[in-house]
């Protein structure tokens, strides 16, 4: 039984497949992680993850954002954000204002209520991935953070 | 108007910034890679991201695999598996077998038409997973693989 992945590809070659390694350890990491802070937030906060994304990507902007603006920071799609949207301004955690000029954009931004309830959850959160990274030493997290920039730049 | 995260978490330091600022570059990398994977495989293979990563464990397994440890290794839900192995099965691109020990424990393998529906998509998907790593070096390429290794230490 032939076991190793696509040993037959003649286009394969040695660095090809560390990059396929890199990648599958890359993403077996962020799934780790993302798996791990799903089930704290829900635990200890009773909250999902995109609710807490959303709220934290509305903490970190300055002012407002579209509806669009939000979704390609968030990654994911207009209408997957829209329910999620309508049920934070329900509990006033955010507003969402028409832009006079083109009342189809829709301008959001997080409320003072929105911010508190962001940071009683952000000072745990980050508390959290602090303990997921503590096997690594600061200079590592430095090659790390500056490794990944390198990624980011190809991938930009 | 408070722009900085959590500036006020007096439990924050200034390591735990960097570990959050690490992690949501971290993030970002992945979600880049998966989205372009994800829509490269429906644009050349018609296939999507699930229905690859189910094969591709099946042929990096040696042998069976219990349905259970299948979806151990997708790092997904039981339920989530099932469909998409009725799915493959029909198709025959996978075989189902009741243990006859306890007929409640599945074995699931994946059958030679599976095997090579699953070699001819790997062999562009490396190739494309190449492209997007091409911005490093092989040094680099071996730093983030050592480093990431250490992460997957802690969190495992």
């Amino acid at each position: 039984m032939q076991v190793e992945p696509i040993a037959q590809g003649q286009l394969s070659n040695r660095r090809s497949k560390q990059d396929l390694r890199l990648w599958l350890r890359m993403l077996a990491c962020t799934t780790l992680i993302e798996r791990d802070v799903r089930s704290l937030l829900r635990r200890s906060f009773d909250v999902t993850l995109p609710r807490f994304d959303f709220l934290a990507v509305l903490y970190r902007a300055d002012g407002n954002l579209t509806m669009s603006e939000l979704s390609h920071r968030l990654m994911v799609s207009n209408g997957n954000v829209t329910g999620l949207a309508e049920r934070l301004e329900s509990e006033g955690l955010i507003s969402r204002t028409p832009w006079p000029r083109d009342r189809r954009t829709v301008h959001v931004a997080i409320s003072s209520k929105g911010r508190k309830e962001f940071e009683r959850i952000a000072v745990m959160h980050e508390q959290w991935v602090a303990e997921m990274f503590s096997g690594l030493d600061d200079e590592e997290v430095d090659d790390l953070w500056r490794l990944l920039g390198r990624l980011k730049d190809t991938l930009e």
